[in-house]
């Protein structure tokens, strides 16, 4: 069957995550629905992450297999409208071959988190980042961040819940940087576990506040346990950035690709 | 009585607009609530300027007077506490002088107007940016806007309940930018007729997708009639950006100030 890898947007606010629950609206529940009354039969989506309720993505990517081929350019169209009003947006759509999997090709995702620093709460970017009405140090925030990089158990940083086989993960970046009124936390790794995003900024948070210094997430991250670290930041200022493919997997045109 | 300068920023989404009406929440009723809870009488706030449901602002600008005196951090702080939850936010206050008047020491107000263009709808710019799935000349638009710039009658570009005593204005600047995937225009004057800028932009996409020349946008200008100028964009993507004073007029700290 001709598959599509889809980027995509959305609005977490009023979705329970991507995947499927059964206690509310999911992005993949979403596009699945808008791809079945485009194709008429149930379909599947494979996405290269997982978010949490409330986490937003500019640039989640994922697959599907569709029962016949159509231009991507129509996929994509099709989903959209047949999406709304939901706050979801293909952004693009490309035909690739059966070797491309959203979830198992990927060798990179990124995150980005927005913190608003400023005494007034948000107004127009409420729900889109985390607002922190005192000052926050970035530089030493960026510092301490780098005592994270690398190849780590991470287990001070992972979810109760997390499915991960092991807590072993190499964080390949972690960047605080100011933007405006804003810090911008930007993180990159093959894969992450569970929350480990959100538990990171909200540790970095504490010495950003400085409660905390860069020795103080180093003892955190050797502990090994969840404990050890610093409290989970919000979903709000959470975004699916991007994933990374090998080159040579995307971009092969099966038939029906205009 | 005590006279303050409020900068304001506000998500229009859920309101009828600046100004108090009949049916539904208001920016400035929900602003003079959260004044009359902090000082326990009723009091009138007065804007820059008016806007229309569905517009936002980055940088209004209002004074009150409060019956007593208040460090200006507290006014600011008070009032976000206090209009919680409604998405509007006190970015600063400022004690003032008498010879303060938000609305008429004004000397210059500016205005941003977003247009996504883009194939894919909004999902997480929906309701703040007026989606164009077909791409726009940004640079025959800035051109075609230079036409409208300067000392003129703007009965083309003004809504039919506008209550301003003339439709000649001076119209100080008219910019269309690119940003990423976005177009930003930016207007600048002493004052605006109502729907003006929307009025001015619905006018500028025509030029933008080709069916409007620039001497088409002079022509309707000269006409001095509403019809013969283009549509009225929607509200969505329509900012109060900032409001300018003579330099001399705030900052007089009076008894309270902190």
């Amino acid at each position: 069957m001709p598959r599509y890898k889809l980027l995509i947007e959305f609005d977490g606010s009023p979705f329970v995550g991507w995947q499927r629950q059964d206690n509310g609206p999911s992005v993949q529940q979403t596009l699945e629905e808008a791809a079945e009354r485009l194709c008429g039969q149930p379909v599947r989506l494979h996405a290269a992450g997982r978010t949490d309720s409330g986490v937003h993505a500019l640039g989640m990517v994922a697959h599907v297999d569709l029962p016949r081929a159509y231009p991507a350019g129509k996929v994509a169209d099709a989903l959209n409208a047949l999406a709304r009003p939901a706050p979801v947006a293909v952004l693009a759509a490309e035909a690739v071959t059966e070797d491309f999997h959203a979830r198992f090709s990927c060798l990179e995702r990124s995150y980005l988190y927005r913190i608003l620093v400023r005494r007034a709460q948000p107004a127009l970017e409420r729900g889109r980042v985390w607002w922190h009405a005192r000052p926050l140090d970035a530089e030493a925030m960026h510092a301490a961040a780098q005592t994270l990089v690398g190849h780590h158990d991470f287990s001070s940083f992972r979810a109760s819940e997390c499915q991960a086989d092991s807590p072993v993960k190499t964080l390949d970046a972690l960047d605080v940087a100011r933007r405006g009124d804003e810090l911008h936390v930007t993180a990159r790794a093959r894969s992450f576990l569970h929350h480990q995003v959100r538990n990171m900024v909200g540790t970095l948070a504490l010495v950003g506040r400085g409660k905390w210094t860069a020795r103080d997430v180093a003892a955190a991250l050797a502990a090994c346990q969840r404990s050890a670290a610093g409290p989970t930041a919000p979903p709000d200022g959470l975004y699916f950035l991007a994933a990374r493919y090998p080159e040579s997997v995307p971009n092969t045109a099966p038939d029906g690709e205009e």
